[in-house]
């Protein structure tokens, strides 16, 4: 069994109040696989320039990581995105974007990466979505991010995937903008209406929340002192979900799974955020991983104490 | 026993993209009151204006608050806040504020009121708050709200107050600006150095979480999918907190009793933005209460399986 992701392989420069970094690994693709790799086989698929180092590519296969479909595209580009965060890291402004061979990428499934049991479709036009979609034999589980550039540019194109796949992962702004509805509530019920099983808001620092058939979970982000680069915390999330989905492969995929799926997509994202790039997870240890996510377990409990209302 | 709330008193008028309601019974003490009541006997400080209408005494002593401590000046007018929310009832814009006779306040607490057992400083001049702390005899517990204003205006003063309270209560932005660090965590830790064992940040729709000497909580806010007036939320959700720990005279004010104290405060304000004002916290049933306490419980309880890291 194994997990397919299709997305960006990238090369970022990221300016923050705390420091700045030129031309490091990073991408969608790159930061679900670091994360996803814990728990099953991964296969990449997205698109490379001549530029692309031996080592970046070592670094992609962390944990076993296979990259038979990440292409080489000799004469182009990798492609470059670079951004700055603001004081508190919860806005950023993109600088530069240079798609390089990702402008042209459409994805070609090998048959190892058609066949796999978890799907996830990162960031990328909608209707390369619906191609991979298409090319997928009979994945158990399927997820997409998107974004407000494809909600703008190719909305019904969009809409047409999310009827296909088994949950939706977004930001809760993207939620909103998607639907045209202020409560993210009712954006979520619109969107299960649509097909998907599950709608998972990503909300940044303050964590994501679940809302399916079954019901409405929450999750905070684990709370840290030093937050050095927000990148890539959505994509860590999202490969942490779709890993421990793909890890529980004899059980049905429903609401009380997808909570503890997002506690470990959760405790990774905290673990990215933590040092620039992808540094931080491509070093960690699956014991770290399940020691925050026992934290997190414990930051979110209490009890309830019977209680008379006041007859003073 | 009893507990004590300082604070104003207020006429408000609100645009929503739902609708308006113009000068609606409001302010920080009102609504703190309302929720508070539930638990304890409640005892509101503050000043009304000649034009304050005997039905708003009346919802101010829902549940048998206490108003002895209401002074009205007959020839003054009674503080009025106008705003105006955006889209998402994420922003909002004050149109107008006449203080009236909120901007001569100097409390002067009854025999009764200095006697309680829980006192919440809320919004008012932090002179005021250490004023009103000067009076009270031996509260077992306190905490304070405030705002940007003071934060500008009057820091050292509000410092001063922070250091003699047991919690504070903020929104993250807030806390955030009182100490000059982006990250919330590491601002909660300066605030807990300071000497309360206690720093709640409000997040808006996102909730609230706890920081204390003995760790870290986060509850979400109680998803809605109509919101009609956000005005309160936050003074609703303290005097859920603030009434659930004078409910629990007996038990020592600890991380544990603030998580669920945390809980019926959220349900609280869940209500409050359910409607215009006070009008629907003003009917609500203890029943109803703690059924979206429990509710609250379950949409954040998540199980950890044993998993082994995947040797694929």
């Amino acid at each position: 069994m194994s997990i397919t992701v299709v997305g960006s392989i990238a090369y970022d420069a990221v300016r923050t109040p705390f420091g700045a970094r030129e031309r490091m690994l990073g991408g969608a693709a790159t930061h679900f696989a670091l994360a996803a790799s814990f728990f099953d086989e991964v296969r990449v698929v997205g698109p490379v320039g001549g530029d692309f180092a031996d080592a970046d590519l070592a670094r992609l296969r962390t944990r076993g990581t296979l990259t038979d479909d990440v292409h080489r595209v000799a004469d182009g580009r990798t492609f470059f995105w670079s951004g700055e965060y603001g004081w508190n890291l919860n806005t950023c402004t993109t600088l530069d974007t240079q798609l390089g061979v990702f402008g042209g990428f459409d994805p070609v499934l090998s048959e190892g990466a058609r066949d796999c049991d978890v799907l996830f479709l990162a960031n990328i036009d909608p209707r390369l979505q619906a191609s991979v979609l298409d090319q997928c034999t009979a994945p158990r589980w399927t997820a997409l991010d998107s974004m407000n550039m494809w909600i703008e540019q190719a909305r019904d194109e969009l809409i047409a995937v999310v009827q296909r796949v088994d949950c939706v992962m977004l930001n809760d702004a993207e939620i909103r903008q998607l639907t045209g509805r202020p409560s993210l509530a009712a954006a979520a019920r619109e969107l299960l209406a649509m097909g998907p099983a599950a709608v998972i808001a990503k909300e940044g620092e303050y964590g994501a929340v679940l809302f399916s058939r079954e019901g409405f979970f929450s999750l905070p982000a684990y709370p840290l002192e030093s937050v050095l680069d927000p990148t890539g915390a959505g994509d860590t999330f999202a490969g942490g979900v779709a890993g421990y989905v793909a890890a529980q492969r004899d059980r049905p995929v429903d609401h009380e799974l997808l909570c503890t799926a997002m506690a470990y997509g959760t405790a990774a994202a905290s673990f990215n955020v933590e040092e620039f790039g992808t540094d931080r997870v491509a070093r960690l240890t699956f014991d770290e991983l399940a020691a925050r996510v026992a934290e997190l377990h414990r930051m979110t409990q209490f009890t309830i104490t019977p209680l008379q209302e006041s007859t003073a």
